[in-house]
């Protein structure tokens, strides 16, 4: 077999988890890879980072690309490329000895000793009729994207966490009027930005609301509400959370809990040796862009102890 | 009974860990104090830090400062006090309450709901005769705030770990020659500091060495090794590792490991309701500026999450 190049620390992902522990690789001396396909992760979609601890405030991208950069500029290597498979790479490892991963994209396939699954999570879908048809013609999972479209329209948000109230508050400084439809009783946002909503006199919150149907021609005209009410609308966006972006580590055997995020310990290890796991894919219960970072510094620690300790073969 | 200010988050510390769980805390609406013998805490001691995920490089005074910035410019409060003592506020909760805390220093009495343990830790004596006699004549434990004292000196560092090899570097800038005196027969620093060390012609490696005793008149002179070999020496620095500063927690019945390190589950609550621990003070296993400040952020949040659900009472 011609030789090939063995990276030690190979991560699935590039948000605030990857990148923080591709640079803590590189302080331990690790060939370190993030293969990505979306650089910078999901809090490039976030309009304002202020609980960064150091930065005071700062935009989701321009800490993506902070992060980023401190990682590569210490050594670490980002590949902009989507990972579809990843695999033992030796099915029978010699008496005490650890099989490597074979991790392959479309058009490249790595060979490490260890992984780290930072593949955070995708925004979810409500499910409702029209929701598909009208995704980019009103329909948005992204208030930062694309709230400048909505210049002094009717729009609404979706959800009932902080999410919903951050989008609500970042849509108010174009739209008109701004509706946050909340299934229940009750918003359960970051009290700052609770009050900022209560504060805020474009913004009104509809509670005990769900939407049964997305209406319109050739874009969003009008929702209609479970009992039959419609309402003229020009934008729904929805934040109703996230679904962990896990499957990727089921044919490896990592144990998942039932809302599918990757079992990890303090170690962030997770059952299978080798393969480590953090932030937003992780069942992590208070996640937040710090508590991942410091989860893959871990898991950088870890893999530098693991393959000091144990031989791995290909 | 006259009436008193009750805090929700009471830190006690404020080093990395505690700053950055006072601002998630002021994020939260918690009325957040710390109270701290050593603003900044002993990343203050450090003379660079390259590994705050975000911040490339930053002395260890200037990133202290930057989060206690964010802290309290976010409405968190500093008293710059020594806490004595800490106790249940009240003996016999009524049933389905709880009791809060009485936190006192020398000047004040402190009551709140929730407490977060941030103390961290202090540096360990070596316990060889004339160190104590010659602190600040010699002995120092913190290269930083010393070095500058042994321009053109020999001076020697004493142990194996990162923090010995990261202060003889450090040393190197200013002395003629820095040894390092390691016990065992191997030098467990992060690779890239190891590497440099090595790459420094200024530091020699001093393996399977230990210190006897440290000799001199009115300042160090010279130290005896073990065997009986002599050698001049101008300053002698420890960097034999840290004791955690856990014992404020013990009268409230907080549950410590064999290192006298607070044992904390993955919500960083100890096994007292309402009492939670961060950062070097903790069992965590890898411990980093990083790790301790996510720790803390987590506590925030379940302190929050306690007070929401409980009914505290004094």
């Amino acid at each position: 077999m011609a030789d090939r190049e063995i990276i030690d620390f190979l991560i699935v992902g590039a948000g605030c988890a990857g990148a923080s522990g591709a640079m803590y690789a590189t302080r331990l001396n690790l060939k370190a890879v993030m293969v990505a396909e979306l650089p910078g992760g999901l809090i490039t979609t976030t309009h304002l980072v202020e609980n960064w601890p150091g930065i005071k405030s700062i935009s989701g991208p321009d800490l993506a690309s902070t992060l980023l950069d401190h990682a590569t500029s210490f050594g670490a290597t980002l590949k902009n490329e989507r990972v579809l498979e990843m695999a033992m790479a030796n099915a029978n490892p010699p008496e005490g000895s650890r099989s490597g991963f074979v991790v392959k994209s479309a058009s490249n396939e790595y060979f490490a000793k260890t992984v780290l699954i930072a593949t955070g999570t995708k925004h979810r879908k409500l499910g409702a009729p029209g929701e598909k048809e009208f995704e980019n013609k009103g329909v948005s999972y992204c208030a930062l994207c694309d709230s400048s479209f909505f210049k002094e329209k009717i729009v609404c948000v979706v959800g009932g966490g902080d999410s919903a109230a951050k989008e609500a508050l970042l849509l108010s400084e174009h739209a008109a009027k701004v509706y946050i439809v909340v299934r229940r009783d009750v918003l359960r946002a970051e009290p700052v930005n609770a009050d900022r909503v209560k504060a805020n006199l474009k913004i009104e919150v509809l509670y005990n609301t769900e939407i049964e149907e997305i209406l319109g021609g050739s874009k969003v005209e009008k929702i209609r509400f479970k009992g039959g009410k419609e309402m003229a609308m020009d934008g729904v966006f929805m934040a109703i959370g996230h679904d962990a972006l896990s499957s990727i580590a089921v044919p490896l055997g990592v144990e998942l809990n039932d809302k599918k995020e990757i079992k990890i310990n303090r170690h962030t290890e997770t059952n299978v040796p080798g393969v480590f796991a953090a932030g937003d894919v992780t069942d992590t219960e208070f996640k937040q862009a710090i508590t991942g970072s410091a989860e893959a510094v871990t898991s950088a620690f870890f893999a530098f102890d693991y393959i000091g300790k144990n031989k791995v073969v290909f």
